[in-house]
């Protein structure tokens, strides 16, 4: 026996519909070189429309993917928009990715039209020749000349918008259909491309605007710096479009403090959202000028885990942060890091750095990473989290790498965690790079974290090698700051260590060297440190004394 | 091509993990003649999946509907997550209805289970003998001896909890299974029966909890006046589930001011949420007592429109409204009335009275009363309110009344309003009320609001009634305050209303009366007026002079 309700399909459509009802006074300003672009949701309307008779003229068929290559602009806003309502699948290329990457990425999509900043033309030029199923390229272009390139033929954005109407009749749309891919930066091997539905992307809205998720609103001002190629632009697009938020997009002037200062200031922002990095920029700006962003309610922070000395530097200056956790594969929001109404006072601020609770739309649980068997919520036993939910990646495109799917049809995110009694997810490693010492676990993170807090230590990485009698150890690469480089030995990491950490967690060896090797993304690729490194010298150091619980 | 999500099923059984999994120490308080009963999240976690394991034990098989007669109370919230969890449907029984209707609902329904609280046994009593489908009732006892009745073998609620087990399996469920049914309060004719599915309740909940919707928390303490019978409880018992917010329960006593006042001040509201009338009586009691509630940030008002006095009695208080609007049909949440960034200060206020924007989730249009033509949004054009999306009803139980939805898919409200370029819907009428003058329409709400802001005036209903040449026109039903029962005048009533309303909008007659007629649900039942209205003495009344705009 069915409900009686109705058979509403859940798709971007209605976003759109909201935009040209309800919206069309907000306004969307995008950062220029000199000046900012400036324009209403109404006019947003139009566009998409004209954008939506642009791809209909290019042949974009349903299920056709259309790939961007752009920074986050108003334009790239239209894409968003126009590629999914007209059926299409808009697929996000991320522009850090190597070449060799991109082209995969670009094949194994099967893009037919590519869009591109005007700025980002040397990028996509490096791959000239070397996209067989792409048939346009399009140039977003603010005016000027383009750059020499070997790209053959490339057509005009504004030119083919002016030709159109500013009225579009979208094709009916199934809710289960594609409309946006994204892929994973891949670490190991290539990268995996990711496929949300429309009913995926709604229901990834709906949450965003929960009071109890990133709670934007209508009144809010939203200054988004997360990539829009990146995850899925944290979902903020279509939230924005749900929700009437005014945006302001940074376009490629992400990462200057100071530029992003002024543009919060300028445009009255309200939040912020963007990766740690970033926040340390804009950090450094405010303690430098002595300026201070009072609208600012909060400030979204993904991406990687946030140091503690960055949310108490950020709390000084009066700027909240929520830390979120997700990935490509959760559209992205798994989990936030909320402030439960019974923890006492003292306690919110450690809370607030945990990785957070699950959101409504998405059950957790942590399975042990040898057997699989699920663990409990004691905030002790750590093992890889595993999520499920209607924007939960189900596989990749082209059937990729099958076995990030569980029997039970949980998906494997490969970061190791402990839940706490309260629900409060705390990551400790990725799966890959844990380290099982003994028949106990060791957390990389926790001890690069321990290794980092050295006053004379810049950067940090901890990775396994094997070892004859406990299987692996852990092995510290150390970078000492450049004025102490050459100045700190092994002994004054090991004695600053002790107590800190439990003393079988001691590295056998700390290496020092010049730098961290990293990925794409700017990651540790403790992958490239592994494949190099030197075996452990098992004569020159002491055995550890090993026992008891793997956190004591 | 279709995305490459998960098939993740939009069930309650989602908000029952979030219950057991996130929020076990959240408190449910239920108050009780002299005292409270006060549990948890992980109380009810429990006795839900006791009142599983006896529905199974009972025989209620999927789609199998069961119904509740009961206040709000924890024990009704136990049924509201069993008896969908468990794949039955939960029918909740109006106690407002007369026995004729309760019986025609518990048929129409074809309930196997009752549930009914022991003070509600003498409503179910007098439909004894008259539910032929119904194979059990079970009785909600807080102990004591059962009034005397006709019923039969009555069962014993916590007597059939105890020999359960705490846990139970649940069975898979479909987003599209039917979870709940609620009757319209059937004005006219027999009540019709809306029948919500998990994914209506699901997605409804979605919206609930968005910081632009009521905005409901974790951190919210909500008391929720408004009976669980009425309009699927405005989906709190679901949203809170998702939220983890704690509730607090009146039971059965709920109209008097002073009950809430304290149960609201003991407990530690944030929310509350019911009718006008009930924030009438809250107000006496505060006025009355001086006390106040700080902790309250919201009001959550629906039901019928707000009178501008007691928004403003409120507000003197310091608590806020929120204005909210829907129907049994539209699951209800159908529009907000929140202040869109973008109204100047002092317009805030009246446009807080309005009925709304609409919800994410919800389209909304106005169609013609005669044609049935899409009217402009320019706050002057009224027409019948139309709706659209995952939660709107797209038929009723037996497919009664089919003419409620339009021939494109659209849900028709019944009501009459106006909407303004900004997207805020103004209610105007009933389209069964609405009078239409010489081919103008007159909306009776206005002039009745017109009528009763007479200082002499108790209540008004206006109704249109035959003319010759006008082909409808206004007939005025009034009840003068007890003082003034045969000392207030047709003319002084009429100069009053002269320059407030358009000339021609004055009614024809204004016959005083000692009471309107009312329905079960205490509305002004203008189907009995119309009834046994006598005709329009039309020789005794002067022509209107007629013309121009109809809201001139």
């Amino acid at each position: 026996m069915n409900g009686l309700m109705m058979d509403y399909p859940l798709t971007l459509q209605h976003m759109l519909w909201r935009v040209e009802r309800l919206f069309d006074k907000k306004e969307i300003v995008t950062k220029r070189e000199d000046t900012l672009h400036r324009y209403t949701y109404a006019d947003l309307s139009g566009r998409v429309a004209q954008v939506g008779n642009v791809l209909r003229r290019l042949g974009v068929k349903p299920g056709d993917r259309v790939a961007t290559l752009c920074w986050n602009n108003y334009r790239h806003l239209e894409l968003y928009y126009a590629v999914p309502c007209m059926g299409g699948v808009l697929h996000t290329l991320n522009l850090r990715l190597f070449p060799d990457q991109l082209e995969f990425t670009v094949g194994d999509a099967g893009d037919s039209v590519v869009f591109v900043d005007k700025t980002l033309l040397p990028i996509l030029d490096k791959i000239a020749g070397r996209m067989p199923s792409v048939r346009q390229i399009v140039v977003l272009n603010d005016g000027g000349p383009l750059p020499p390139h070997k790209l053959g033929e490339l057509l005009d954005y504004e030119t083919l918008i002016a030709a159109e109407k500013a009225e579009c009749s979208w094709p009916a749309v199934e809710e289960r259909a594609a409309a946006a891919m994204c892929y994973t930066s891949g670490t190991t091997g290539n990268p995996k491309g990711v496929v949300y539905s429309h009913r995926s992307q709604f229901l990834h809205a709906m949450c965003v605007l929960q009071k109890d998720s990133l709670g934007m609103s209508e009144s809010d001002v939203l200054l988004p710096v997360v990539p829009m190629f990146h995850a899925n632009s944290w979902g903020i697009p279509y939230a924005a479009g749900l929700a009437g938020t005014k945006l302001i997009f940074p376009d490629r002037f992400m990462g200057d403090g100071q530029v992003l200062l002024d543009l919060a200031e300028q445009e009255g922002a309200t939040m912020l959202a963007g990766v740690p990095t970033i926040w340390l920029n804009l950090l450094g700006a405010l303690e430098k000028s002595g300026r201070r962003l009072p609208k600012v309610h909060t400030v979204i922070c993904g991406g990687s885990a946030i140091p503690r000395s960055l949310m108490e530097g950020m709390d000084r200056v009066g700027l909240r942060m929520l830390h979120a956790w997700g990935m490509t594969e959760t559209s992205p929001i798994g989990t936030v890091a909320l402030v439960r109404s019974w923890i006492p006072p003292e306690e919110a601020f450690n809370a607030r750095l945990k990785q957070g609770v699950p959101v409504p739309g998405v059950e957790i649980r942590i399975a042990d990473i040898t057997t699989g068997e699920e663990l409990p919520w004691n905030g002790e036993a750590f093992g890889e989290i595993q999520c499920r939910g209607p924007w939960i990646a189900s596989g990749y495109q082209n059937d990729a790498d099958p076995t990030k799917i569980t029997e039970d049809g949980w998906f494997r995110t490969g970061d190791v965690a402990t839940i706490d009694p309260d629900g409060y997810v705390t990551i400790v490693d990725r799966t890959k790079d844990v380290i099982k010492s003994g028949g106990e676990w060791i957390s990389t993170v926790e001890l690069e974290g321990a290794v980092m807090a050295h006053p004379k230590v810049l950067e940090a990485a901890v990775i396994g090698l094997h070892h004859s009698r406990w299987q692996e150890r852990p092995v510290a690469y150390v970078v000492p700051m450049p004025e102490y480089k050459g100045q700190v030995t092994a002994e004054e990491i090991r004695e600053f260590l002790a107590g800190k950490v439990a003393t079988w967690w001691l590295p056998d060896e700390i290496r020092f060297i010049d730098e961290i090797p990293k990925t794409s993304t700017l990651k540790f690729d403790k992958k490239a440190l592994r494949n190099t490194a030197e075996p452990i010298a098992e004569d020159a150091v002491p055995s550890p004394v090993q026992g008891g619980s793997a956190r004591e």
